[in-house]
Formats: structure tokens, C-alpha cells, sequence
């Protein structure tokens, strides 16, 4: 494990690395800054693993699950022009690549003491919390809206995690997840949580390793641990010397749910509110500015989709063998927009992580009606 | 690709290369026999392909589809005392190891001619089917009973599937499919498909490779597929002289689908007929000679485990990380059975294939209330 500092993204100021926080004082998100003290990639990471714990030098954290998790397949595939690489985040334990967040959060809480954790998600991140907590012998409390599916609360009480329904929006089951903390229980909600992005930096180093450097990423944009995590991850490659330059991120929203790529440029006249795309469905996510300042460092953009798009890119994505859950299939959208606007040049090579199964959805894929 | 040679297992007479048949006129199932001649396992392999393509040379089609396939990840774990090797065969495009054998069987049958497949199946092989049809650009037929959830058949669907519903029981269904074959259309089912088990038999070369040798393999029996293809796998492994023998092959079925197991000597006191184990729910498979031969040549076992057991281990696997369906759980139960009553000896090296993602049937595992 690398030395490393948790400093607050607002006042920058370091907090204490042996208590677990999600906000500081100031109202801030907290993150991880590692030390990479001029080492070299090659000789930090484990060759001899092929999982997520080939990088555990990297991750600010002592002692890793033995589960098998990452290195996720990528497959390549020419389209319209352009060489896409799938990465298929969607084929681990708990179905999405909200596992590699949830792995060493979990980890995290667990060196530091508690004994249960707090979530509020009735979607992927409660799946893989759940998961991670029954692996790592934590109690797992989850807060859901009422109106959450009865098939997604019922695989949350199958990991074992306690489910708590609250009347109200999401607004209002995020408060009650938060007041649920208590002495050795602690919220680890991916919103605010700076661990789950040291997770989802790990994509970025596989991908690396496995097809080299990337001139564009595009990546479904909720409350950002995806955009985050692979911005960091990539900030860390070309920190270490192995990539020259960042790719460019192409972020991507659905309608009604735009606030940030329309501040990064992005125009669409939405015909309606989008309902397909509930895992990016968020008004306002804490870490907003910091998403928009990294889409700009790297020169991206964002993209806004519709849901008659992804509808059509669900149904493009299943006849490729990749059978995905609607938000994962904005990305596809996404990357078929930028390139027909020509910000994503032909001949040039494209990262996209598919991030959920379809598996867990099938009903919900059905009435969409998008066969 | 190796030479190869159809042979049906009843008369041994050869059939020809160049048509799709799936019985031989003595009523039959045929064989794919492969002429190694004398090579090198290593000189055979493609060994910067990391998916089912590594193994082409041994596979009796031309052209495979670039699709992710195969390559799935082993989670090593110290069980009583016994080291198990758990291959996740359910991270696949399709969500189960059926995808292997569907993946070669669809490519055979298009580089003959076929424009079309027709399958009997609602569970697994139908998903596997509809998906590897959908990908080579083939129609597919499924035929399933009229009983069969909703679920299931709408992701068949999904899969562009034409979906036939057939009143009466399995047998039933079969017929229908057997006679819906026409010009240009061929009957693909596992339970007779000697192109299925050549997929399959790729789970042992890479279960190899990634771990060496193994002792025992644990494996639910349904049809047979699996088995026979861990079974020819490993056979060829120990022809081309990589392995010096067999692992023993211990076969798992389920309370009153217990027939060959009992053949091969198992007894056990069913409380009742299984309702769980649905994947292997097959009274009388086509191969039932040809597996009881397998399984009595490695000096295996049968075991047959009742449904409160499967129940148990889903809860179990669970607690390691897997959600599985119930028949791969049927493998779990039977391992700690046969650690047991002393079969499996402590220390010795096991392979456990989890056959599917129990992600599909969320609803089904609630309702057996195993959490």
C-alpha cells in the first residue's frame, strides 16, 4: 500500500485517515491523493493476479477480500468508423461495476472498525454493498424509496442486507440513510464515499493493460464514481509516466437529467423526462463540480440522450451479445451521437464500459418493449 | 483446425462431415472424434487469445464468431479441508456455461448452411441459443412447454427468439421441436448435439491452464453436456500427454431424477421429488450409456441430493459471493456429501463448474426463501 492523504475537494484540508468519514466540516467531498513517490507501474503492480488485487499497492487500503473481482473481458468492435472496446463490467458477482467501489469501500470500513455499513440504493451500488458486506461479515443496512421495485428489494434481503423502505424521494431516503449512522455503523453511500472511486480507478489501469491507451472514454455520468474513477485512474497512468496524455471523457446524461453536461456545452431539445436510465437518474450529485472540472481538463464534452436512443442502442447492444440494463446502453447512444457530430474523430479508439446486466431486468427490459 | 471424424456411439459407423444430423438411422447419438496427431497441446493453442478462440484447433468448425466466450475466472477456496476450484462459467455473455456449447454448435451450423436453429429448451440452452443465433445472424426457434414462466420466455424474446409454446410435458416439446426441422433449419438440442459437448470440453483445457491437474470434478447432470465435456476435455489433455490421468468425475443429481446415479451405485432416502434443481430435472437423457461409461472410467461416483440440501448451499455460495441458481448448487451440496463419507479425500484438489447466474430467476430464489 502506497502512502496516502484524504483531503477535502472544498477547503483542502487533510482530514484523519483513521476514522471513517463521508463530508467534512465544511460541507465537502472527501478524496484519496496517493503518493506515488516516483515509482514505476510494472514494479507496484501483483502480475502474478488477475483481479482487482493485482493493484492492491494502489488502493488505500491494508487487507483485501480474497473474492475474485475486475478484470472484467474487453471485446473490439469497428463501428461507424471508430474502434470501440466493450469493457464488460457487467460480468462480475453482483453485476455491475458498482462491485469494484462497494470491494474496497467495504475493505476500508471493515480496517477501520465498523462492523456494519449504510446505504441508500435500491439499485447496483445496494447489490454489491450488500454482497461485499455478507463477504466481509458486516451487517449492511439499505434504504430504499417505497416505490423500489419488489424484485430489487428482494435480492437485496437474499445478500442478507437489512432493507428499510422510506416514504418520500430520493432526497429524502438519502437523509434517512445518513441519520441511520451510529457507533460502528457508518454511510457509505458512493455519492460522497472517496473509497468507492479508488475502486473504479482500477478499470482504468486494466484497461490499460489490456488494450494500451485510449483517445476517448465514454461513460454514463450519475452521481460520477464511474467518470471519477476513471479519470483518477487515468490521472495515475500518465503521473506514472506510462500514458503521455488523458483521453478525452465524453460524459453522458439523459434527458431531465442533464444539469452538468449542459454545462459543458451539450444542447439536446429533450422531447420528454427520461425513464429508462435510472441508474444516472440524479438531479444534483455532490460531487458536480469536480465532474465538470475533469470532463474540461482532459477537453471532453458531454452528451445528452434520449430514451427513444436508448432503446434503439438496448436492442444494438443485445445483437453484439451484450445483453445490458438501460443505462448502460446511454453510453452507446452517446458514442453514436459524438461521432456522426464529428468529436469523435474516425479511425480513433474508444473505452466504453458497459456497466450493468440485463439480467437482474428483464421484465423492466420487456416493457420498454425495445425487441 | 484438427482433422475430425462424426461417429455415432451406438453402431460406430462414420456419418458424413458436410450435413447437420443429430441421430444416426440406428437411433444413436454421434460423436465428434478428433485426430490429434501426435501434436502439442501448447503448439495448438493461440496464446494471446484469451476466450474460447484459444482453443480453435481443437474445435470441428472453420470460423468462429468474435465474441467474448469462455475464459472464465476460478475462485480458489480451502472447503473442509479440501482445496475447491469454483469456475464462474455464469459470468458469460449468456449467463450460464451453456454458452459454450451453443457459441460452436451455431457456428457449425451456419458454415453448413443453415439459416435457421430450433431448440427445446426455456432454461439456459434456450438464452444460449437465442443469443449465438442472434449473433451469427440465424433464426431461432424455441420451443418450450406452455407452463414455463413468463420470465424466461420473455427473455427469449428479447433475444429475438421466435418462441413456440407446446402444451403437454417435456417430451412433448421435444417432438414439436424434432419436427419442426425443414430445408435450411436443423434441430440443435444439447441433449443429442454432438457439436454442444465440443464447446464444452474447453472448460477443461482452460481450468488447465489456469490451475493444472485436479483430482475430482463435481458436476450437476442433467443431459449430460457438461460431463461428457469436462470428459472428452480432460481425455484429450491426458491423449496429447499434458495430464498423466483422469480426474475422478463425480456426477450430482437430484432427488427423483436420479437414475444414472443409482446406476452408478448411489443410494439415498428421497423425502421428496426435486422442484429446485430445474436444470437437471431429466429422466432418461439420450447419453445415459455414454455417461454412465464416462463417470465408471475415471473411477467416479454418482450423488444424489435432496432439495433442503440445495437450499443450504445456494445460502452458502452466496456467503462466498456467488448467486448462482439452484442447479449449481446441486454440485456444492454434493461436495460436502462426498467430503463427507470420505470419497473426496482431505487435501485433494477439486474443480466445481457454477453452471448459471442466479441473477436471471431473482423471484424463483425468494420464493424457495433460502436467505
Amino acid at each position: 500500500m502506497l502512502p496516502f492523504k484524504v483531503v477535502c475537494c472544498n477547503c483542502g484540508k487533510e482530514a484523519r485517515r483513521d476514522e471513517w468519514r463521508w463530508q467534512d466540516d465544511c460541507g465537502g467531498t472527501f478524496d484519496i491523493i496517493l503518493d506515488l513517490q516516483g515509482r514505476k507501474f510494472t514494479e507496484l503492480i501483483d502480475a502474478k493476479e488477475e483481479n482487482i488485487r493485482r493493484y492492491a499497492q494502489f488502493l488505500p487500503v491494508e487487507c483485501l477480500l480474497s473474492v475474485h473481482q475486475g478484470w472484467t473481458p474487453i471485446v473490439k468492435k469497428k463501428i461507424s468508423g471508430v474502434e470501440v472496446n466493450f469493457k464488460l463490467e457487467y460480468l462480475s458477482l453482483g453485476g455491475s461495476f458498482k462491485d469494484r467501489g462497494a470491494y474496497v469501500s467495504a475493505a476500508r470500513a471493515k480496517e477501520l472498525g465498523m462492523g456494519g455499513i449504510i446505504v441508500d440504493s435500491s439499485g447496483n451500488a445496494g447489490i454489491s454493498f450488500s454482497l461485499m458486506g455478507l463477504l466481509s461479515g458486516m451487517s449492511v443496512d439499505v434504504f430504499v424509496p417505497k416505490y423500489a421495485p419488489e424484485g430489487k428489494k428482494n435480492l437485496l434481503k437474499l445478500l442478507q442486507a437489512n432493507v428499510h423502505e422510506v416514504n418520500g424521494d430520493r432526497m429524502d431516503v438519502n437523509r434517512e440513510a445518513i441519520k441511520a449512522e451510529r457507533e460502528g455503523s457508518v454511510y457509505v453511500g458512493h455519492w460522497w464515499n472517496p473509497y468507492f472511486i479508488e475502486g473504479e480507478k482500477t478499470m482504468a489501469y486494466e484497461a490499460y493493460e489490456q488494450i494500451g491507451s485510449v483517445d476517448y472514454i465514454v461513460a454514463p455520468l450519475g452521481s460520477g464514481t464511474l467518470l471519477l474513477g476513471l479519470y483518477k485512474g487515468y490521472e495515475e497512468l500518465v503521473e506514472l509516466g506510462v500514458l503521455n496524455e488523458m483521453p478525452r471523457i465524453i460524459a453522458v446524461q439523459a434527458c431531465g437529467y442533464s444539469g452538468i453536461c449542459q454545462e459543458l456545452g451539450a444542447r439536446k431539445e429533450c422531447v420528454a423526462k427520461s425513464k429508462l436510465a435510472d441508474g444516472i437518474a440524479i438531479t444534483d450529485p455532490p460531487r458536480r463540480e469536480q465532474i465538470v472540472k475533469a470532463v474540461k481538463r482532459t477537453e471532453g464534452c458531454g452528451v445528452i440522450v434520449e430514451d427513444e436512443d436508448v432503446k434503439e442502442s438496448l436492442v444494438e447492444l443485445r445483437k453484439l451479445g451484450f445483453i445490458v440494463e438501460p443505462t448502460s446502453a446511454t453510453a452507446y447512444a452517446a458514442l453514436e451521437q459524438s461521432v456522426k457530430a464529428g468529436f469523435i474523430k474516425p479511425g480513433s479508439k474508444v473505452l466504453l464500459p458497459l456497466t450493468g446486466s440485463g439480467l437482474k431486468l428483464v421484465d423492466e427490459l420487456v416493457q420498454i418493449g425495445a425487441n
